[in-house]
């Protein structure tokens, strides 16, 4: 460390502190959350994945399949802008926008909050699924538990196969990976067993799923996955 | 509020302390930096982006085309691993990797120790450019300067032209705006006139720029824009 740096391990550690006790304050009130959604059977999940990896098409997809069967419900991370939830609320879903106005990612207290805000919709229905669309970043919402029963994290064929390796947290944290855009194979250099392979030896537990929204492919394999863990009815 | 969210203007008022002093004592190593890189005669470019948008491709293009008349130098950020540094120094240039541990971005202090390691390499040859690939993140570089003359954010065809409204902070901290993979427009619903109005909207004085690294459209736009930052000579 030079002087030119102002860094020393006591800023270091100071700063390190406040994290540990920022996340430590956020994992309870995302204990809390998964309680709250356990106890009112709500199946809830958070989606992560860099912009534009295809996480409210995903959605938009998924309300068209399922919506006649299933409950949903939605809540829209965003910097700024509430375009996701205009999308989602054309589908015929209720939806809640929360917007971090400049924050990275979502924490369990906003999510708490805009939960009540989308009950508030509901009129008294019961929802069978609440999504969680994190704000579009690969790195930092891997770090707060939002009370969510699922994670799962989207990686898109245009975005390359090296990504699990380079941001490992979001694929050691997650239960699915799912693989979008895979109609764009032939225009890319994109290894599936590769990123595959580099995925399971991070996490060998974890589902992965190559789906295209645009051909249909891998679609109802997700759908599948959905209802089975819907039918388990112990998501906690 | 609610208790359950644990959540109170107390709390929120001492992180932003934290964080508002953190980003001061990286403003401070930032201007030490730019001091330094302009003393040397050195540009800086600083670029950021999604994870998979095309830096390190745009960097292996712009070292091919420019190498043999331009002295470049590579500070590669990532979280974990060093693929992107292999990369860089297959193409024949020094590079040095600034891995974050964790870190959802690069900072000043960082850059300043990654740029002496990256001096030792040199043994005295003078660089003209020395470029800074971020994190993949579009959020979080956006908040920290790191010493650079010049920002590119790189947005790609497959993330949607959504993004500057989306993510404003980057567009409107940058100089330069490069709209990378534009081969891939045909497979899109990706409008280049409105991605433009929205980033000239939050930056009236941005440079955008639509390349494709594949086909080599644009390519001669960003060298040029290059040159003539290299030839006017002051940078700061």
């Amino acid at each position: 460390m030079c002087d030119t740096c102002g860094c020393s391990e006591t800023k270091e550690t100071k700063i390190i502190d406040v994290n540990q006790s920022l996340l430590k304050s956020n994992e309870e009130a995302a204990d809390g959350n998964r309680r709250h959604f356990t106890e009112k059977g709500i199946l809830a999940i958070n989606l992560i994945s860099s912009p534009g990896s295809g996480k409210t098409t995903l959605l938009e997809k998924t309300i068209e399949s399922l919506h006649e069967h299933i409950a949903i419900g939605v809540l829209e991370g965003d910097i700024e802008t509430e375009l996701d939830e205009e999308r989602i609320r054309a589908k015929g879903v209720p939806a809640v926008q929360l917007t971090t106005g400049g924050a990275c990612h979502l924490e369990s207290p906003l999510v708490h909050k805009g939960f009540h805000s989308l009950e508030s919709q509901l009129k008294g229905k019961k929802l069978d699924v609440l999504f969680i669309e994190n704000v579009g970043n690969l790195v930092c919402p891997s770090f707060f538990d939002l009370g969510e029963h699922i994670r799962v994290v989207l990686i898109s064929v245009p975005e390359g196969h090296d990504k699990p390796l380079k941001y490992p947290k979001a694929i050691k944290t997650s239960q699915v990976l799912i693989i979008t855009k895979s109609d764009l194979g032939p225009y890319f250099d994109f290894d599936i067993d590769k990123i595959k392979k580099d995925a399971l030896s991070l996490n060998p537990s974890l589902n992965v799923l190559v789906t295209s929204a645009k051909t249909g492919a891998g679609m109802e394999e997700w759908f599948e996955f959905l209802k089975s863990m819907l039918n388990k009815g112990d998501f906690s």
